[in-house]
């Protein structure tokens, strides 16, 4: 029962993989049609959220035959959970990915205002380096890769609050619209990346059964 | 093992009530500090949200028991993760009605502009009302009164609109500081009744065996 039980989380982890680097991938699209102002590419990421999605079924039922079928108890039962808690965590990154293709799709042809744009391209890099991450470690199990996380995260508290203090500072010439829409999209990149570090604290416990503080929001 | 299995089962639901009540009361707090700008009220929002923590940590740690000594297959399991999704989702609400307080505090002694005073009365009051619902359904298992909170929501979304529509309007004349605190705080009103909504759809599966469509995002 040991070896299949261990086939079977596995083939979880391998689910988990493909939705990190999913949504990976959507939030690099989702950036990439706001900076560049490409509508197509915004659409497809909105309507590409349902793979996500169906993927965390996946993850669900797989969880769920495992659950039933090897009736796992203390620590691999936690190990087990954990893999749930993982998937939510990746399939809302994939929501807020969404989201600002949505954003995105709204300002056609607007483009986000020039003085934004460096900073926005900072988050949607950071936001890219740690979902990257966050699928690297799921595959690699490495323990120190996924520790590296926490950091990656305050990086991302720090382009916030850079993003906030352009819209509210004296030389704001763009009106309440672009600085509404500003705050949100901060705000989305600021919750992918909160996800992201919970998905590797979850993936730390995952490979290493340690568990870590739980996250400030 | 089926009448153990049950008791544990609702001494389960038991502390999610309790989250349920908790985080009901929390953004009751919230919104009262934010309209009538009472610094007090909103940090004892802000340091009362371990024990929302605390009462999650607490189903999670016996729904692991529940797992591990009772081994429950097919649809008695699903139940049982079903509480650690509801569980999820009152933890969030008890984070955002955190966030609503924290922006009261920082508007001290600024109170919410008079213009948006009655909308965001109206979700404080639609949040309340939803939030209030989630835990009564735990507390009843009445399958109809769950059901309803699936068009609770979308007054919130009609809300929110309107929120939008006052500060993005040409009679706003706030500047731009305070309609990012308004479109976050619409975000978070929304996103609590979005959670609390997910948690009425899971109560209905906890009550009925039933699922209903995920929700959108």
């Amino acid at each position: 029962m040991r070896e299949e039980y261990r086939a079977e989380l596995a083939d979880v982890t391998q689910t988990l993989v493909a939705m990190a680097e999913g949504v990976r991938g959507a939030m690099r699209r989702a950036s990439a049609a706001l900076l560049s102002v490409d509508a197509t590419d915004a659409e497809e990421v909105v309507l590409a959220d349902a793979e996500t999605d169906a993927l965390y079924h996946q993850v669900e039922e797989k969880v769920y035959d495992l659950l039933a079928r090897q009736a796992p108890v203390a620590s691999d039962l936690r190990l087990v959970v954990t893999a749930l808690h993982i998937g939510a965590d990746l399939e809302r990154m994939g929501d807020l990915a969404s989201h600002v293709a949505k954003i995105a799709l709204r300002r056609v042809p607007t483009a986000v205002p020039e003085e934004l744009r460096p900073v926005i391209a900072d988050m949607a890099a950071t936001a890219d380096g740690i979902a990257g991450k966050v699928a690297e470690v799921l595959r690699t199990a490495d323990a120190a890769r996924a520790a590296e996380l926490e950091h990656d995260d305050d990086e991302m508290d720090e382009l916030l609050k850079q993003l906030y203090g352009l819209m509210l500072g004296t030389a704001w010439r763009h009106g309440v619209g672009p600085a509404v829409d500003g705050a949100l999209l901060g705000r989305w990149y600021e919750r992918y990346a909160d996800h992201a570090v919970n998905a590797g604290r979850s993936v730390l416990y995952f490979v290493t059964g340690e568990t870590a503080a739980p996250a400030a929001s």
